[in-house]
């Protein structure tokens, strides 16, 4: 609802997902949506406020980029907005842009895409400031054959295979536009680029790369997996924690004003 | 006490300090040595341990290459005593190496050198991922100034202006051989170099560095700060959560077997 006077105003925001429930409200821990609506409420002197994402993001996955909406009650110079939610924000949530934003622009509507992460950490022995932020795992992966692997499901299909029990999406057809498995210093990273995902999709994905990666399962076989249509032909869910929302896109690009 | 059969292993560890309240033993809260104990205990089958390092970390410190020795009723391979440590240690927790040692070996007696680091982050706006894991602070630092005004204090001096309330040393004076202050990336780093610490001693020389790279202090302030021998001449403590024990030297130095 706009509100004469009202502004729209997107945010970028950045969090470590360790110590939140994910991106919503829960019953059961604290949300990222929670501190942030109670900082941006803070800010305009404690008007009530609701922020809207491009999307829910599990307990314990971090984002570099997530887009949020709040609808506030005047205006105020974008550094404002900046230096106020870096100190009414918890140390690891972080506003990194804000700007003003037309009235019926909707994150979640208009997003067209979005970039997954999912970091492994094979280092023998582990790295422990690293706990939390990839999946540790003690076998060498096989980068090629996960990258040959996760090529199967580039396309259009029938994700049901690899889809949450809890999911609630009325369709189980989604896109992948572009997925890599490389390494990236002493790591090896899955990126996934698609327009949506269904719940789980990347970590189920990564779950049954880690199996191809330790030679437990051949990289052809994603395909017969994938039409098989049952989340039983798929491996188990990777860790939360191993998951980083990269980008969200739009288009025309969302300018993000120098600060 | 060297007991027949028994072996001293030396262990070298890194832990986010995030979680602990330092290494030594506390009533308040769980201790880095009481996880290992633990650890090293249940590798051994439960039999009681006790572990020794070469010098206590305050809460919230983070270790690179803590060095500690226990003393263990058997011989067990190096790759078994690594192995098995990555799986009974927290995941922030991590023992990089083992090696067995003299039986007289005493990391804190034998120690000649340590470096810690201390990290700022001046980035507008903070990083969440590095939240806990550097001083976040908001002006920019003058790190030339910084560096001058360290170089004030390498040498032999009476370091009270610079020491913990609480500390128990019966000497306040110390040596620092090397000291430096550099930009690192993104951030603002301080290396000091040293065979040994009074009780805070590194994060009151940060508190009072930060002071001279926000221009509210001379750079040759500091001499006179060290000389009034008084605690209250120096500024407050940086938070434990920036301070990284790097390494502890030995000489000869300690050679840690390949796995």
């Amino acid at each position: 609802m706009h509100v004469e006077g009202n502004q729209r105003w997107r945010l970028l925001l950045a969090w470590h997902g360790g110590g939140y429930v994910g991106w919503q409200w829960q019953s059961n821990g604290l949300s990222v949506q929670a501190v942030v609506e109670d900082a941006v409420s803070r800010f305009f002197g404690g008007v009530p406020v609701t922020a809207r994402a491009a999307g829910r993001l599990d307990s314990g996955v971090h984002s570099r980029g997530q887009v949020v909406v709040v609808d506030v009650p005047e205006a105020r110079p974008v550094q404002a907005w900046v230096r106020a939610l870096s100190t009414l924000l918890p140390a690891d949530v972080t506003c990194l842009g804000a700007a003003p934003c037309p009235p019926d622009f909707e994150p979640r509507r208009a997003a067209r895409g979005k970039h997954y992460r999912y970091r492994w950490l094979e280092r023998w022995p582990q790295c422990p400031f690293r706990a939390g932020r990839v999946w540790h795992i003690r076998r060498r992966l096989d980068v090629d054959d996960m990258h040959a692997a996760v090529q199967h499901l580039v396309g259009t299909f029938d994700y049901t295979s690899f889809r949450a029990a809890g999911c609630s999406a009325r369709s189980p057809i989604r896109a992948i536009s572009r997925a890599s498995v490389t390494r990236v210093d002493d790591e090896v990273v899955l990126d996934v680029h698609g327009p949506a995902f269904l719940r789980h999709q990347i970590r189920i994905i990564a779950g049954t790369l880690a199996e191809v990666g330790q030679g437990r399962l051949r990289p052809e076989a994603l395909a017969g997996i994938c039409a098989a249509r049952d989340r039983l032909a798929a491996a188990r869910t990777a860790p939360a924690e191993g998951l980083w929302l990269e980008s969200v896109f739009f288009e025309p690009p969302l300018h993000w004003p120098e600060r």
